[in-house]
């Protein structure tokens, strides 16, 4: 799921824009390529700083996409790889998952687990 | 609304994801910042190659929501900077916006235009 491409995007920085389901409708957040952890294989571990709309949609819908993209990375047409990732995502603030990010991210309030079930390969 | 830091950051490479709503809820797609042109002071101009499914939601439902970050700008924070943009879009296969981008990116089949009206910086 977690392919060597997409590990090579999350090795270069860049904003790393997900989506949530809100009363709304969908709510933007990101954070950055390098807060992210790849952990067992088929998880990524966000760090929690605000995130506080995108926690409260997640506790009635926790569906998210997350867009992975790198130009520095070759892709499908040349330079330029992306990635689209739907899946299912819960906060935790205990735990193994939360203290790994916390020892790199000491501001982090808690860890959105991140599990992707669907990747699709943009570009 | 575009201020000199969203100019920054479109300075930079990286990836510029956008969402709109479908029938089944938030699509994602995304662009390169180098790829967004501003226009008429209150524009973006993004190259149309593929967003198909984009196209068919903003026919629906013409609200888009855009994150633009850099991790090279200088932010809220320090290092890092982002911006979430909400505003309308469309789409238009002639006339002078398209045939500024398709002179930039001859492989544009058409022009999305996105309008923000709401622009909010996140870090």
């Amino acid at each position: 799921m977690l392919n060597e491409k997409i590990r090579e995007i999350l090795a270069k920085e860049g904003a790393a824009t997900f989506a949530t389901v809100g009363k709304d409708g969908p709510h933007l957040a990101a954070t950055w390529n390098s807060y992210i952890t790849v952990w067992s294989m088929n998880e990524l571990l966000i760090p929690v700083g605000g995130l506080h709309e995108t926690e409260a949609n997640v506790k009635m819908n926790n569906n998210v996409q997350l867009i992975l993209a790198s130009k520095e990375v070759h892709g499908m047409h040349g330079p330029g790889a992306g990635y689209v990732l739907k899946g299912q995502a819960k906060f935790e603030s205990f735990g193994g998952r939360f203290e790994q990010v916390k020892s790199r991210f000491p501001w982090a309030r808690a860890v959105m687990v991140f599990q992707p079930a669907d990747v699709k390969q943009l570009v």
